[in-house]
């Protein structure tokens, strides 16, 4: 991901903060956040926020909550979310190495990993988001039987992902080796995605769950 | 794959007992019938046997046998067999159903699956090579730590597969999803591959192990 050095980002997130989150009390649930019980779906790394501002919209009745350590590109997505107002969207401004600091335990019913940065060099591998360390986090957070989904048109990032989830003991389901080539329901887009297919590139995607603990 | 009726194949195949197969006596295991204790790697669905001709050249300290329904296709592997006089390569003249009357439990030390029948129709699925009943045939011929090696150019067969394996509890490793562009090392080619590949089409691959019982 380019990123532009944008030296206001800063002050901006932290005056919105009915839209970006730095930190959640220990004791406050996302159903207190939200002010309702509905579903709640993470992002990972969620960028600019397109994919979850689409996703909001596209279903009101479910909660998303996207986080991002870049704030240069997450004030993107706090813009579009200061224009349209949706009441079922918040930011993160963190690592997702901070993941338990901010969802309870099984809080989470879904997570979205979306073209994530492959950290292609073999000596970042712990870098990448389903690196096993980052695993057990979302193990974690997620209900027991918590869905992630993934997309990237990263290949060597997918099968790394796919290689590292099976030997967590994970299940996999619903894979496409050419996610736009395929009979796709309900594909809701990233600004990447949107980009890569364009060209014609392969889009990849998978869902995985946990084993029982 | 074409299949040209080949009206004298059978005669063939029952003449050459010295390389077909089509029975294996109850207590006779395959270093019986070697006469060695080599490791022995099987390919299921093996066609017209390139890739074992080629691989039992290569490695000469390992034993290799492959099974095939057909017997129009089976007939190529015995007369290249017939040429190049093997020790160390056998075929079986049977389907892949009845492998555990060819096979003791734990005698096979790797399974190759290569380029089979994908079955595109939903309603076909149980023919597949990678479907749960197979899956459980390998996993009591395998050794417990045995790997199996599978590749196909067919996308919807890998995508099946990957699923079914990780349904089946199975680990998966060393994928990849464009074989000839990437850094393989020792691949031998199976008839079929070289065809593919030549036309620039992908060819994918992994390796996966069961879990312990």
């Amino acid at each position: 991901m380019r990123l532009r050095h944008k030296p206001w980002a800063k002050d901006f997130i932290q005056k919105h903060s009915e839209y970006v989150l730095t930190s959640v009390p220990n004791d406050t649930t996302w159903q207190d956040i939200f002010q309702n019980d509905q579903p709640l779906y993470v992002e990972v790394g969620t960028g600019k926020g397109k994919f979850l501002d689409n996703m909001s919209v596209k279903y009101p009745h479910i909660n998303f909550v996207g986080i991002e350590k870049f704030e240069s590109v997450l004030v993107t997505g706090v813009q579009r979310a200061l224009d349209t107002q949706p009441d079922n969207l918040k930011f993160i401004h963190s690592d997702v190495n901070h993941l338990l600091d901010f969802f309870q335990e099984g809080e989470v019913d879904r997570l979205f990993i979306n073209f994530t940065d492959p950290w292609p060099k073999k000596r970042h591998e712990k870098r990448r988001l389903t690196y096993k360390t980052f695993l057990e986090l979302y193990q974690q957070v997620l209900r027991p039987d918590g869905e992630i989904h993934m997309k990237t048109d990263n290949q060597g990032l997918f099968e790394y992902s796919i290689e590292s989830m099976s030997q967590f003991g994970m299940k996999l389901k619903n894979i496409s080796l050419d996610l736009h080539r395929s009979n796709i329901e309900e594909n809701v887009m990233t600004e990447y995605e949107e980009k890569f297919s364009e060209k014609g590139e392969r889009i990849y995607r998978l869902e995985a769950t946990f084993p029982r603990k």
